[in-house]
């Protein structure tokens, strides 16, 4: 049910929205902040002070107002924190380092080899995020936290990874008890799409929006909502799993249990399977001498590359898949009314723009309500990243974002 | 952007919190209202007596308390106000007056003239519920307001019927402004979905649960949600457009501008459609009697008798149909994650079990998260009068209903 408020947890709110008034602007006035949050002016000024004390604010110069004094500029202090961010993927581990802003210092990426055991991988990435630091001459009391996502489902209280898909030795990992002892920091557990939604919420293209929807493209097809400028994450927090919305109900069978879902329709390894299934056939396409020299060089990289190039037969597989992707778009519309839908993940690497394209059109003509409103469509500029980034916005998200939730102690 | 928050509106929100509590609870005391809410016993204590001094929640009572003296039990006092709903349903509309837990004191219902210009039809069911109050003996002051539901898409700041389907000549029609006119009362305007949900959080299954979708198979179908405790209406108040998923890539073309949409597949039009098809084929059914007379007399609540009583050809229709809305129920499931799914409206009557079994049978074997939780399954008890009686509770929840919105003046 729901939950009183009082003082303090008043207090508290008020700061996190006068940060993100100044986070999401470039260079702001202590009376732009004020009339923007509806706070008085002197509630802005003291929290102000109190943020400038604490080296999270900086005064960065002045700009001249109407008649009067010149109006100080406030900016957030790029270098009053860090956060370390750690993506493992079922093929490749990611760890990277971010500064307050969420802007990148530092990347590494590694293959991981199928049978490291859970405790291994996590050890490694963990030393590898200690020499980043290191290289960055950051020191441990300047780093919030780090971030770690992964495929879902995961228990996010817990920190348990439960058990992805395609990867069968973690079930039940206790990730976050895990992490936090082998690199001494705090840790926040999340899955890739909800991650990658709350870095384009804090440095992307969602930082001014307050409900989209983003639809991740990674090894597998995922997705995250932000609703009345709130991550969703629903009651067992798996909410957002666009990958697994039925676009075909005669399709491929899906781990999941349904048959034709996007996900077994659209991830790199359908599209793969479907282009190499064409040249099994003897299709003309300029893939053809790679498929002869060896079936498995026809990867998902060379049908996009393919693709842009207009191959006949990687064009053709990537427009089904732009068009089950819009017609998954078209259900996001009918179902959340958002503003924007961010799609991203390093599947959408090369063919983004096709996948763009396809999707626009068809929200322009199929959503119910497009008459009063589009749903917007942009493409994550994190691609190759997304995951990575957006662990690490979840450490600066959970300290500094204005959540009601926590007004209400709920 | 966020807005911060002050002392008045928290004010506010904690005595709204305070009486859902006591409104969900079927008798509750001072100690349990602290405990559920986390405000102190001094913060609710001041709250209750206002109330009391208000009317608006009695003692009745008490229950004995472990070692102490015994507490007083609080409930809403039911006469304490009083709502009008109104339902302009493309074929009838509906009049209801409630008391402030929802209660249906009365109900009238008649149908629609297509030819009625909409102001005539506002002004007779305005004169209709002021019939009823009179007849009550409920003075004009005791009644808080009008909620007045309308198929969607609606504009509810400007409270306009924007254009809905089947209803030419309602297009752009000012309803709030003219049914304000017609009663005297404050008017609020929703789609008749929100409406129902809006019913069911206040005196139906969603009454203490955070997170629920509702399905609405009026005269077309809809839906509504409430997330984290608040209905959500998206960003053009068009959100939970169940009705317009695709769940058939080549069937019926619907006028949303998609093939195979839930409303084209699964309306009461689309099944007497299909039933005809299949008696005008000569096929053994309990039907051809009705049929042979005129076939306008297989209508929709004939087929569902006929359905229930195993008629082989009603039978495999509404069987067809179920398939639908589980797989539209399994589309919710993953995309939203709730806890609870409520279907609702005329469209179910004598066939709700059927939905009910087959729509729980795939969320049990489909969703991605199903091994963590089960969407649980629901038949609305308002089915004959759902979006009357949720156009009242409309005007119950905007008074008392806890809003954080409200306490970050959003």
């Amino acid at each position: 049910m729901f939950s009183g408020t009082n003082l303090p947890r008043v207090g508290g709110y008020n700061l996190n929205v006068v940060l993100s008034s100044i986070q999401a602007a470039d260079g702001i006035s202590r009376v732009e902040i004020a009339k923007q949050t509806g706070l008085t002016a002197q509630t802005v000024s003291v929290i102000v002070r109190r943020l400038i004390e604490q080296g999270i604010v900086k005064e960065d110069g002045s700009s001249p107002s109407s008649g009067g004094k010149p109006r100080t500029t406030l900016r957030i202090n790029p270098r009053a924190a860090y956060a370390i961010g750690i993506h493992f993927d079922p093929i490749e581990v990611s760890v990277v380092v971010v500064d307050m802003m969420g802007q990148e210092l530092a990347q590494s990426r590694h293959g991981i080899s199928p049978r490291l055991e859970p405790e291994a991988l996590i050890a490694e990435a963990a030393e590898v995020a200690h020499k980043r630091l290191a290289e960055l001459d950051i020191p441990d009391d300047r780093v919030l936290g780090v971030g770690a996502a992964c495929p879902g489902p995961i228990d996010q209280s817990q920190g348990l990874v439960i058990s992805p898909p395609r990867r069968d030795c973690w079930t039940e990992v206790p990730i976050k008890r895990l992490l936090e002892h082998h690199t001494g920091f705090d840790v926040i557990v999340d899955n890739d799409a909800n991650a990658a939604a709350i870095g384009e919420r804090w440095s992307g293209h969602g930082r001014t929006v307050s409900d989209f929807a983003f639809l991740y493209m990674g090894t597998g097809i995922g997705g995250a909502m932000f609703l009345s400028n709130h991550i969703y994450r629903g009651v067992s927090l798996n909410a957002g799993e666009f990958g697994h919305i039925v676009v075909e109900p005669n399709g491929t069978p899906c781990y999941c249990g349904n048959r034709g879902c996007l996900e077994a329709m659209c991830s790199p390894a359908a599209i793969v399977r479907n282009v190499r299934a064409e040249l099994a056939l003897g299709r003309a396409s300029s893939l053809v001498h790679l498929y002869d020299e060896d079936p498995e060089l026809v990867d998902h990289t060379a049908i996009c590359l393919a693709a842009v190039d207009n191959d006949q037969v990687a064009r053709r597989v990537i427009d089904r898949v732009a068009e089950y992707l819009a017609d998954c778009a078209v259900i996001i519309a009918n179902a959340l009314d958002v503003e924007l839908l961010v799609i991203g993940g390093k599947g959408v690497i090369h063919v983004a723009d096709i996948y763009a394209e396809k999707v626009t059109e068809f929200l322009q003509s199929r959503p119910l309500a497009r008459k009063t409103h589009t749903l917007r469509v942009a493409i994550s500029d994190m691609a190759n990243n997304g995951a990575a980034l957006g662990a690490a916005s979840l450490v600066l998200h959970a300290a500094y974002a204005p959540n009601t939730a926590d007004l209400v102690g709920v």
